[in-house]
């Protein structure tokens, strides 16, 4: 067992039936029981884990080396499906509040995996917020009602699996002498997203397009811009860059500000920080080109699938973006993948500890493996 | 063989890879040969069958005593989904047009009938218009799909087979005899749907509730009603006579009417002419209460449980209705009813010559079978 494993036994539970903690269970520490074999009742277990980034991250609010992450795991009858919270610091989520809604959660009073509709609505009303931590539950029951089909998610959802888009690759804001050594490194990949609204923002895009001339770029402001004139400014300096949109150009509650700039920029202007669950999609009709759906904002793939109905009803375009993660929720967001326009589902290829397989990028597109549900295993 | 069965044959087909007539088959025959098995292509078969109703049937702008109805089946590696298409008079399309419809499809160049969202793509982009007839292929397919999983459609869908509500049985215009004889056999049923508009409203309400005095009502107008006031007026009488709600009150261009209508009135307003796609579904946002979501209308399953999607993101009731069909098609709008408010499938139960076995009603409500796919069986 290496290092990266032995972290995985950090904060580790077993909500049973009762909703009391059982037993501390780390899930790859060779020790994990199935408690539940057999018995026709769900069971969930968790543990922390602390994802390490392969480089210091930096966006417009800050910089770290390492995310917060909460593992969990339904088991049921033999079978287990995996679930992850990805919990980068500016979110208000974490390993601790994550834990709180887990002590709530008693799954073991349904005994048919199979009603998604009616525990998730039950995971939902428990309380509110708390989206990383029912998105990992989320995750986690998709996984098992998969394997229990013996199908992937993309299958059962009537997807085409050769439908997958290429994934983008994140530059954050950093050195030119960093950003140019980060492209390079990021040259097997078809698309890079690029953090702007740092300051430096033209000079970031001349240094990625000195190690990368050709490459289609996707910009994410992370709503650093302020000045709807300057911005549109800039949305047009950008298309002349071969940028193919604009990520939360503006604060979330410039809104009259940033419907100016949907309607006269060049470039598709997508909603990220202004997206959680489906009202906010309702909102950002006429607002904006498209929305940036991710697991761990609107609570897992049930209430995503839906978004995504919304978005194309309104004929709005939809990416896919995600939180450093590992292989788990990473590997659910591209079942999704065939559904959408753009996928920025790079959030595991950035850490360094990823204790699962699943999801590969080939020639930039994502490759959704085989396996039943969300499609991993461990490594 | 009875005469029923012998009524298959009247006007069959098979459409394979190329598109062409490979010869005439009657799938309650006996002589069904399965000309595709292992080969792993998808082939479409059809034939029309005429349904005959058990009572004349009126609404506001006809009668009539059978339905026309084509039945379709797809066939996959030796596993046959079953679609139809129930096309009343009123309705543009019928088994001529949805021959010709089925004829210039080419479901040969599938060979993965999980790609529902691709194959059913095609279909709609195959020709415009034939709603009907793109609804049976889904229908198929969604069969198909169903029992190549091995399990019944709301388990694939997440949904609770418990949670099914009541369906209400229809009662048409007719003389105060008919109608109480009609009501009279409906007691099994909780619920009665009362069919309005044809100038004797408060005498149709009236005779049932002769016979039934407390039963809920829902009443169906067919656009029937044209002023608004005296619409207001209709509205108050009936929440007294213990309605729950009004389907189509007003003719669906009337639309400020019918927003009118619906802020003032006692009880739901329910969109039914006005409702075929998800376009409809939009527009219907703000002018009425709810809206009534047919199989046949809209295309299908997949495109339904997109509107069921949108109405409860607006905050929308939801009714489904059908046509007089066979349990084919009402057992298929069956597996969507945990979703849903309120259910009109009574379909079934109005023809006497019904080839399938599918959902059934148990003390008034809707009781899915553990089949797979659509869950019917041929009697």
């Amino acid at each position: 067992m290496n290092k990266n494993r032995r972290d995985f036994i950090k904060k580790a539970g077993v909500i049973a039936s009762s909703s009391a903690m059982l037993g501390t269970i780390g899930c790859d520490s060779g020790k994990n029981v199935n408690i539940n074999k057999g018995d026709g009742k769900m069971k969930l277990t968790f543990h922390s884990y602390e994802l390490k980034l392969k480089h210091v991250f930096t966006i417009a609010k800050n910089s770290r080396t390492t995310t917060p992450d909460m593992q969990v795991q339904i088991h049921y009858n033999g079978l287990t499906g995996y679930g992850e919270a990805a919990m980068p610091p500016y979110y208000p989520e974490n390993p601790d509040s994550a834990t709180k809604f887990y002590q709530k959660l008693d799954l073991g009073q349904f005994n048919d995996p199979f009603q998604i509709e009616k525990i998730l609505d039950y995971v939902d009303n428990v309380e509110e917020g708390n989206h990383f931590a029912k998105a990992s539950i989320d995750i986690a029951l998709h996984d098992l009602v998969g394997k229990m089909m013996r199908q992937p998610l993309y299958k059962i959802w009537g997807y085409d699996q050769e439908a997958t888009p290429c994934t983008s690759f994140t530059i954050g804001i950093d050195k030119p002498d960093v950003v140019q050594e980060k492209t390079r490194e990021a040259l097997p990949y078809r698309v890079l997203k690029i953090k702007l609204g740092g300051g430096n923002d033209k000079e970031m895009i001349e240094n990625v397009r000195k190690v990368s001339p050709d490459k289609d770029l996707y910009v994410d402001v992370n709503g650093g811009w302020t000045d709807k004139y300057e911005a549109l400014d800039m949305a047009h300096w950008l298309k002349d860059q071969k940028v193919v949109f604009i990520e939360q150009p503006m604060p979330r509650n410039q809104i009259d500000d940033v419907a100016w700039l949907t309607e006269n920029s060049p470039l598709p202007i997508v909603a990220d920080e202004s997206i959680h669950r489906i009202p906010d999609v309702l909102a950002s009709k006429g607002v904006y080109t498209g929305i940036n759906i991710k697991l761990m904002k609107c609570t897992g793939l049930r209430e995503a699938r839906k978004m995504i109905t919304l978005a194309r009803a309104f004929d709005m375009k939809i990416l896919m973006g995600c939180m450093t993660a590992t292989s788990c929720s990473i590997s659910a967001a591209a079942q999704l993948s065939p559904a959408i326009d753009w996928a920025d589902l790079d959030g595991n290829l950035l850490i360094s500890n990823d204790p699962y397989e699943g999801v590969k990028v080939v020639d930039g597109r994502l490759v959704l493996p085989d396996r039943p549900g969300i499609g991993i295993r461990k490594l």
